[in-house]
């Protein structure tokens, strides 16, 4: 019998832990297929021609691409468990903030650890915190989701990836206790600990991907 | 009786054009409460405080924000006339194109209408037009929703909006034969055509949101 879910993801990649952590909440079996950045395979180009970029799921032969649309289509797909509340409120807020987190937490965190100018790195830092501290004042339990996790901690797993492996201390406890103990309890948390990537495969992603991003704007620059 | 639904918007913003066609398309009563860009009431900045941005929906007390949240909000609150299809894949689809649509189309469209230097605009029009080519191939019905207006159409609505306001092609015939006819369709469905803003205030919108970014722009270079 053919696969019926497939991943492509690279090892690393926060967008494809948050698949492989709803995958998994779900217990959903799945195949997964390790693409190269910089050089992707023809399948992933065919599955995603506008955005060229894992992950991509493969359901059935069909592919959904873009992280928080595939999560909801998990949760939609795959009623076990369910990942975002049922309440068409507190599903609208849960959007709103996953939406908050790669808009204007993720972008100023990836800037915190790549920009090599010292002024602009200082600048994303700042802004970083002040998006930090949104999160930090909305966190009232042990989850986002409450008592389990939800579409709002998933979103926000870049938060103790990029901690472990810059050793960067994006939540430091006397700044933001909360999120600082979310962290914690999330990374603990069995589930998520088992998809993790070591710190070793995180490196490894991060210089993949500044060296792909690098390429890009080399040939950007060239033409 | 107090107001149940209550749109806090800026008459031009296709944001909150957005969410009056949703709520128009549902034969929801709502009062519509006008912002002045640049002089933000006190509520918008309590019911928006992270993006200080129109459309807020309040229901009931509870505020919306983000255009396409808003829409995801009312679809699952009013099941009348549904805006997303039922099928998961389809809604999955659904998302990722109007998602696309905010990404990739209309920051190039915005562009391509207020950069002055004509090298950078020239750009951005590339930009715009290999986006849209995308669309034009995905579109096979009268709209993107099929027979029905849907949740991409109303993402797209920009396009007729901002063509005319700038006598811009943003969809020329020759070029994007189906959008171009998409366009002439959708503008001149009865619903849509009841909200859609007149020319001139259009511009007083573009006039203001401008004039709100130039001011955001001093007040950052001045710190």
């Amino acid at each position: 019998m053919a696969t019926i879910v497939k991943l492509l993801g690279s090892v690393g990649s926060p967008f494809v832990i948050r698949v492989q952590i709803a995958l998994k909440l779900k217990g959903i079996e799945y195949k997964y297929v390790e693409e190269k950045l910089g050089h992707l395979s023809e399948t992933l180009l065919r599955y995603n021609p506008i955005y060229k970029m894992v992950p991509v799921l493969v359901h059935n032969e069909k592919p959904v691409s873009e992280s928080r649309v595939i999560l909801e289509y998990i949760d939609e797909t795959w009623k076990q468990n369910p990942i975002l509340p049922s309440d068409p409120y507190k599903r609208a807020l849960d959007r709103f903030w996953a939406k908050f987190l790669d808009e204007k937490c993720m972008a100023a965190a990836v800037k915190s650890l790549f920009i090599t100018d010292e002024k602009e790195r200082e600048k994303s830092r700042k802004e970083l915190f002040e998006a930090l501290q949104f999160l930090e004042n909305k966190l009232n339990d042990k989850f986002f989701g409450g008592e389990e996790i939800g579409f709002v901690d998933i979103a926000a797993l870049f938060i103790p990836l990029f901690q472990q492996v810059a050793e960067l201390q994006l939540v430091p406890g006397d700044k933001f206790p909360k999120l600082h103990k979310w962290s914690q309890e999330f990374y603990n948390h069995p589930v998520v600990k088992e998809i993790m990537p070591t710190k070793e495969q995180q490196f490894g992603y991060f210089k993949a991907r500044a060296a792909s991003i690098a390429a890009a704007n080399n040939a950007a620059a060239s033409k």
